[in-house]
C-alpha cells in the first residue's frame, strides 16, 4: 500500500483511445493496492492549435490572457480521463491546478510553484477515489491563473509527489527510458536502468528530453524518486533517484548532442572588469541563452571572448553587441556557424580526471576537430563541426563502451 | 456614463473575425463612455465537439467531469476576446465563472445562480478595464466548477446586470432582433421594437430561440432592461422592458410556431383522482415534456384526456402509459403525430377577449381544423396538421396585421 504519482505527457493523452490506455495504466497501479494520483498534460497538439489561435487574435497577446486560454487544454484532458476511470468502475475526480492547492508566484506563463495545499487531493484520496490534476497550471494567492512555463506538467508532477510524501513518481512517455544516447539516430543506443539526478540533469539539459531539468531539480532537492517509462510499453524504466545502485562501473553514462549551434568571438577586448558582465546582461535582456563561455587572456592588454549561441539567435546577437560597441570598446566580431555540441556525461568522471583526455584523444583519432570546450564535474562538452556530430557520438559512445553490457537487446 | 452588460453568443463569437467584430462592438459602447461587462458563449461548436469527445470515452459521462470538459469553452472565448480587446489599445481583462463570484447550487449540468459577488469585477471596472466574463458557468461555495444548463450564457448576463445594477444588458446574436414571426419561413415578418416580459416569454417559450425563457423571467425579477440585437448588422434591435411604449394598439404582437408534434390520447379513464398526478408523474421522471393537456368529462363515469408531446419522445411515452396500465384502469391509447403548433401571442388579449374567437374564425376560413387549443392570458395556441403551419402562420399574421406598419423595410 503506497502513493504513486504518475504522470503522463501530451503524446500518451493524444486522442481518445490514448486516454483509455492511460486509464488502464491508472487501474493497473490502483489495482496493485496503490493510491494514485494522476497528473496530465494537454491533448497531443491542443496547445499548439490554441497559440495558433491567439496569434490569429493579435501577434503579442496578453500574458495573463495566454494563460487563461492555456490552460482550457489539461482542463479537457483531466475531465476526460476522469470520465474513462468512472465509467471502468474507478471513482476518480479531477482538479485544475488551482482545485488542486498548486500556488504560484504572481507571474504569467512561467510562475514557479510556491506552495501546494494538498488537503483537497488527501480528502478525495481517504474516500478512495483516483485525483486527476492539470499539470502547467496553478493559481496565485488571489485567484489568478498561472501556467508553469516549460516542462510545467512534469513540474506539477513531482511538487505533487512531494507535497503528498508518494512513494514514487512515474513520467509516462513516449520512449521507454533514459538512453546512453538518442536511439533515433545511434543502434547501439541502450536504455539505462538507473541514473543520478545529476547525470538526468546534465542528459536532460542536453537535450535528452525526455523530463525537464527544471522537475529533476525540484526531485533532486525533495528526494523525489522517478521513473521515467513508456505509456505504451509494459517494460522497466529508467529510475532516477540519488544513489545510482546499478552498473557502477560505468564512468561515462551517456552521449547527449545538440546542433544548430554558433560560435560568436569578441575580438580585442580590453581587459576592464565590466565587459563580461555588459556582454552577457545585454544578452539575457534580450533573452539570447548563451551556452558554452570560453574567455582567453592574449599578450598585452586585450583578450578575446568566445561563446555559443544557437544559431537561430545569431542576428540579435550581432545587434546586441554593436550596439554596446561603444561601452565595450573591442576590435571586432567574428562568427562561425554548422556548429553542434556532443557531451559525455557520468557522476564516475568526478573520480576519473582522464576521462576528458580520453574523449579528445578519440575525436582526434577520427579527425574531428574540437572548436570550443566546456567541462562540469560530471560531464564533458566539445563543439564539433555539426556535420561530424553523429560520426562524434558514435565513436565517443563505442569508445566509452557504452555499447557493450546492453541490458535490453 | 452607464454600465453595460453586453452578451454574445456562440455564433457571435464563432470565428477569430467574428471575435475581433465582437471586440469592436464592445469597444464602440465603450468610447460611448460606457463602463462594459461582456458575457460570451463558447465559439460556435466547439460544446458539441467537446460533447462529441466526451462521448466517445463512454456513452454516459460523469455529470461533474462533464461541467469541468464543458466550461473549457468559454475560457477559451474570454480569453480570445480579452487578448483582442487589449491589442486594439482598450485593458480588459477576463474571469471565469468562478472567478466573476457566479455561486451556484451544488447541482452539475443545470445549477441555479444562488449569489453573484460582483466585487472583482466592480473593482476591474474602476480601473477603467472591460471585463470579459466565462458566461454558462459558475462554482458552488467549495470551489466545484458547475454549468448553469440551457441558456445559461443569457441567463449570466442578466443575473450580473442585475447584480451590478446596469443600465442594461444587450444580448448580441445572430438575429436583428425579435420578429411578428419566424422570418426565415415568413417573408411578411417584421421586427418588433419593443416586447413586454411577459410576451417575450410566451414567445422564447414557443420556439422563438433567441432568448432563453430563465433569462427573460430573471430579467423580468430584476427588472433588468434587455434588448435583443444583431452582432453583425448596426441597426436598433428589440428592446424588453416592463411597459411596451410603442405599438400599444397591437393585440396580437407575434406568431409563434413549433412543428414535430404528437397528441397522444388516453381514452376511458375512471373518472379518480389520481389518475392525472400518476400519468404526468410518471411522465416527468422519464424526462418527457408535456405541452398542452386536455381533459374532457364524457357521460358515465369515464372521462378522456389528451396531450401534445414532441413526435421523438412517443415510444417512450407509450411504454411509460402501458407500464402503469394496472394502476390507471384505462381502455386504449390512441396517438397522432405530424401535427405542429400556431401560437399568437400579445398583452393586449388581455383585454381583448374576442381574439381567440377570430384566431379561430381565421383559421376556419381557410379550412384548417384545430385539433387542440390551450390559452393562457396572453397566447392562444392551436394544434393544427403539421402541413397546415405555415399557411396557418401566415394567414394569421395578415388578419391580425403585424404585416402591416412595417417598421422596417
Amino acid at each position: 500500500m503506497g502513493l504513486i504519482v504518475q504522470k503522463f505527457g501530451g503524446t500518451s493523452v493524444g486522442s481518445v483511445d490514448k486516454i483509455q490506455n492511460a486509464a488502464n495504466r491508472v487501474i493497473e497501479e490502483k489495482n496493485r493496492g496503490n493510491d494514485v494520483v494522476v497528473v496530465v498534460s494537454a491533448m497531443g497538439k491542443t496547445t499548439d492549435q490554441l497559440v495558433g489561435m491567439a496569434k490569429e487574435i493579435t501577434s503579442s497577446p496578453s500574458k495573463r490572457e495566454m494563460d487563461m486560454l492555456l490552460t482550457t487544454g489539461e482542463q479537457v484532458t483531466i475531465s476526460l480521463l476522469s470520465m474513462a476511470l468512472i465509467s471502468k468502475g474507478h471513482p476518480a475526480v479531477s482538479m485544475t491546478g488551482w482545485q488542486a492547492g498548486v500556488e504560484t508566484e504572481e507571474i504569467h506563463g512561467n510562475a514557479r510553484i510556491l506552495n501546494i495545499d494538498s488537503d483537497k487531493i488527501e480528502k478525495e484520496i481517504q474516500q478512495g477515489k483516483i485525483v486527476i490534476v492539470a499539470g502547467f497550471q496553478g493559481a496565485t494567492s488571489e485567484g489568478e491563473i498561472t501556467t508553469l512555463g516549460r516542462g510545467g506538467s512534469d513540474t506539477t508532477a513531482v511538487a505533487l509527489a512531494a507535497a503528498l510524501k508518494a512513494d514514487k513518481c512515474d513520467i509516462y512517455t513516449d520512449v521507454t527510458g533514459v538512453f546512453t544516447t538518442d536511439p533515433r539516430y545511434i543502434k547501439n543506443a541502450r536504455k539505462l536502468l538507473s541514473v543520478s539526478y545529476d547525470e538526468m540533469l546534465e542528459l536532460a539539459n542536453l537535450g535528452a528530453g525526455v523530463l525537464h531539468p527544471r522537475a529533476v531539480e525540484f526531485a533532486k532537492n525533495y528526494g523525489v524518486s522517478l521513473e521515467v517509462r513508456s505509456s505504451m510499453e509494459k517494460e522497466q524504466g529508467t529510475t532516477i533517484e540519488e544513489e545510482v545502485k546499478m552498473e557502477q562501473n560505468l564512468v561515462v553514462r551517456g552521449v547527449a548532442f545538440e546542433d544548430e549551434i554558433t560560435r560568436v568571438s569578441v575580438i580585442g577586448l580590453p581587459s576592464s572588469l565590466g565587459g563580461l558582465s555588459t556582454i552577457f546582461s545585454a544578452l539575457a535582456n534580450d533573452h539570447i541563452n548563451v551556452d558554452i563561455i570560453i574567455q582567453s587572456m592574449t599578450e598585452g592588454e586585450t583578450s578575446s571572448l568566445s561563446f555559443s549561441i544557437k544559431n537561430e539567435d545569431l542576428t540579435e546577437t550581432v545587434k546586441v553587441l554593436e550596439r554596446n560597441r561603444d561601452q565595450l570598446l573591442y576590435d571586432r566580431i567574428e562568427w562561425e556557424s554548422g556548429l553542434a555540441k556532443v557531451s559525455i556525461v557520468g557522476s564516475g568522471m568526478i573520480s576519473n580526471p582522464g576521462v576528458a583526455a580520453e574523449m579528445f584523444d578519440v575525436l582526434a583519432q577520427n579527425e574531428i576537430l574540437v572548436k570550443m570546450v566546456s567541462t562540469s564535474e560530471i560531464k564533458v562538452s566539445a563543439v564539433v563541426e555539426q556535420v561530424k556530430m553523429l560520426p562524434a557520438v558514435e565513436v565517443l559512445h563505442d569508445a566509452f563502451q557504452l555499447s557493450a553490457n546492453s541490458v535490453k537487446a
